[in-house]
């Protein structure tokens, strides 16, 4: 029998979806779960993207253009144009998911063993993207005590080797909710540009910013043209991560040629995703008001229940619809998969992402868990509840944390 | 500006879609084009997939399971099975198409470097995925004037080095439309065993057989349980390319702990797709005579048509809808540009896809071209007819080929 392959070992499974067999073991003895491991939201998908498909009249089903419709790359340049991020259809280029996008982006690129400078905890799947590229991660460890801002640029510089050709930030941050400031993008912005490297940001959160703050993006930098490349994605902002529809946009055109390359290579982007995504793109500024202020809801509830239980710590979160929280636990994958297999209460669990999986060396971030505030306020509740009752009667719960909590 | 990657400045643009710019062109000048360079059927998708869609309950336009919907790999399990290839449920994983599925099962069996033996010419975005993966094609060249059949056991064997680690097949064949007989499958069976190598098969062709011939899987042989890897998609079957669905399908389970790693990664495969393809792999056999009829029909005609034109030559095609064909032309990707940029008849020119591109080096294959036949007769023999002009008009038309192309 052959073996697999180095690289396949090496391939960490998902932490987000890691622990999916013990929560189906949960259910099948009756156990109602609360999935807060998932980026997977509640809000329903505007109706608009529906009837779109529904009305779409396709007597062949056939392979769209490999960059996307032209509607749809010209209906994005002008979402973004709006935003005040001047782009033109020519620099946007559909994908299945910011996932491919990020893929294709990685390839064009940067070569094998080449360096990407990466905030950690940063979301776990670049590991796999990395991995599949064979490029190198170098994390630059962020402090939840410092909710995840960026350290000072000497602390970048001191990282950057002749390896080095990219940064990458997640802005707003998942798994940690963090928003930076414009001075930490201008911070970026210095290093790239005294390095020639790449600028990648996954924005994919963009809409989703708190308290009256203000979300930039690394397009509003006109020197970043040739530098810039963002990763997009309509899952969250229309709460469509079924449909797989994203995009990659830069002003580079040497890259974007080698882009769709990649494209080419697998044919295109999926066409139902697409028609639903041209219509949901053309909703009003009062969608989005609407979903945030039910999002920022969710976040000050959560917020405010986590910080009464004991030995918890969460940090501020200022933008996407995450939390990285530490808890009084002797190791948190432990503890999630307690909460699954062994704890129930009023007849419910909730599932977490075990926070370890979202840092380079799985031996960090052992009692952290990234909580995805994704239910309606109800079920957040009675998750909650169920949370604070867990970490009570967790065998492994560390008592002195809680002091310790208290002091971060 | 930093530069793009080695790797990118290395991935060929697609032989099928590089001239589409010239078509474009024709198009803006009044000329109706005849795309015979794409696989994209003008069958009507079966209305049941759009019905699916439509009648979906959906709410809140979720992630799959990584692996696909549970229901959907049971009904392609079913699939195999009718077929006589015992296959159940955890042995399939769908694939945002079967592109996605080569990936995966490349960075899943493949280190950087090993080294796949490859039937040639052969399906020209297989380049680009080895590229991506960092493997290495080492192509075993197959002759038009025999019918691109397998060549014998002792070429295989000569090109087999420490570094290779699988054998790849397309079978029916893109773009030669061979099919191989069983005793081809034998052979290719016996050196995988003894040299202990991936037998990877792209099979999407599967029911596309005509002159009572019979398909033979490599999922067929129960000794190569650990070695056989079939990548699938509906996009032909079903005529739903656009719907971007595929599979993986392989009894190795170690092999498919690891795909489901990538798949985990890049969260899910498209949901409508899901649906649709679900509502249609049920179909009863005679959707499938109906549509092989149909090709079948349109296969003896254009054979015919070929032949009749000097200078040309046109092997035996036993499957798929694709035909790799010698022209008397100085370069066929010249040709098929001058037929977009200069050439038209009755109002009206034919899209082809130059040879060379399904070669590993670019300098074979240079007067080939393969024709995909997938439209209906009518749109065929204008296209046909469309040809067989051009190919007198064409500046650089080799008188010398006429007679060389009757002694093949």
């Amino acid at each position: 029998m052959p073996h697999i392959s180095q690289r396949a070992e090496k391939m960490p499974e998902s932490p987000i979806r890691k622990l999916v067999p013990f929560a189906e073991g949960a259910r099948k003895r009756g156990t109602h779960v609360y999935y807060l491991n998932i980026g997977q939201p509640d809000i329903e998908t505007p109706p608009g993207f529906y009837e779109a498909i529904r009305n779409a009249d396709l007597k062949v089903l056939s392979y769209s253009h490999s960059a996307g419709n032209e509607s749809l790359r010209s209906t994005i340049a002008q979402y973004y144009t709006r935003l005040g991020l001047p782009i033109d259809t020519s620099q946007v280029l559909v994908t299945t998911g910011a996932s491919e996008a990020l893929l294709f982006a990685f390839m064009s690129c940067l070569n094998p063993g080449d360096e990407i400078i990466l905030p950690e905890p940063f979301y776990a799947n670049y590991i796999g993207f990395a991995l599949t590229a064979g490029i190198v991660i170098v994390p630059i460890p962020t402090r939840i005590e410092e909710d995840f801002d960026l350290p000072p640029m000497e602390t970048f510089e001191s990282l950057i080797t002749p390896r080095t050709k990219a940064i990458m930030i997640c802005n707003p941050g998942n798994p940690t909710g963090v928003l930076y400031p414009l001075e930490s993008l201008e911070k970026l912005r210095d290093i790239v540009l005294k390095h020639d490297l790449y600028l990648f940001a996954d924005e994919v959160y963009r809409e989703f910013v708190y308290e009256g703050q203000k979300h930039y993006s690394v397009l509003g930098f006109e020197e970043l043209n040739d530098h810039a490349i963002v990763v997009d994605s309509i899952s969250k902002r229309f709460s469509a991560c079924g449909a797989r529809i994203g995009c990659v946009v830069t002003r580079n055109k040497t890259v974007m040629g080698s882009i769709l390359k990649y494209a080419q290579a697998r044919l295109s982007p999926p066409t139902m995703g697409q028609i639903g995504a041209e219509a949901v793109y053309s909703l009003p500024q009062s969608f989005y008001d609407g979903v945030i202020r039910e999002y920022d809801a969710r976040r000050t509830f959560m917020l405010k229940a986590l910080r009464e239980m004991d030995g918890v710590y969460c940090p501020n979160v200022g933008g996407a619809f995450y939390a990285m929280v530490q808890l009084p636990v002797d190791d948190a994958e432990k503890f999630c998969r307690w909460m699954l297999e062994h704890f129930s209460y009023k007849g419910a669990t909730v599932m977490m992402a075990p926070g370890n999986g979202f840092y380079n060396d799985p031996e960090d971030g052992k009692q952290q868990v990234r909580i995805a505030y994704v239910l309606k306020q109800e079920d957040l509740a009675a998750a909650m509840e169920c949370l604070a009752e867990g970490l009570k009667a967790y065998p492994g719960r560390l008592v002195e944390a809680t002091a310790a909590a208290k002091n971060i």
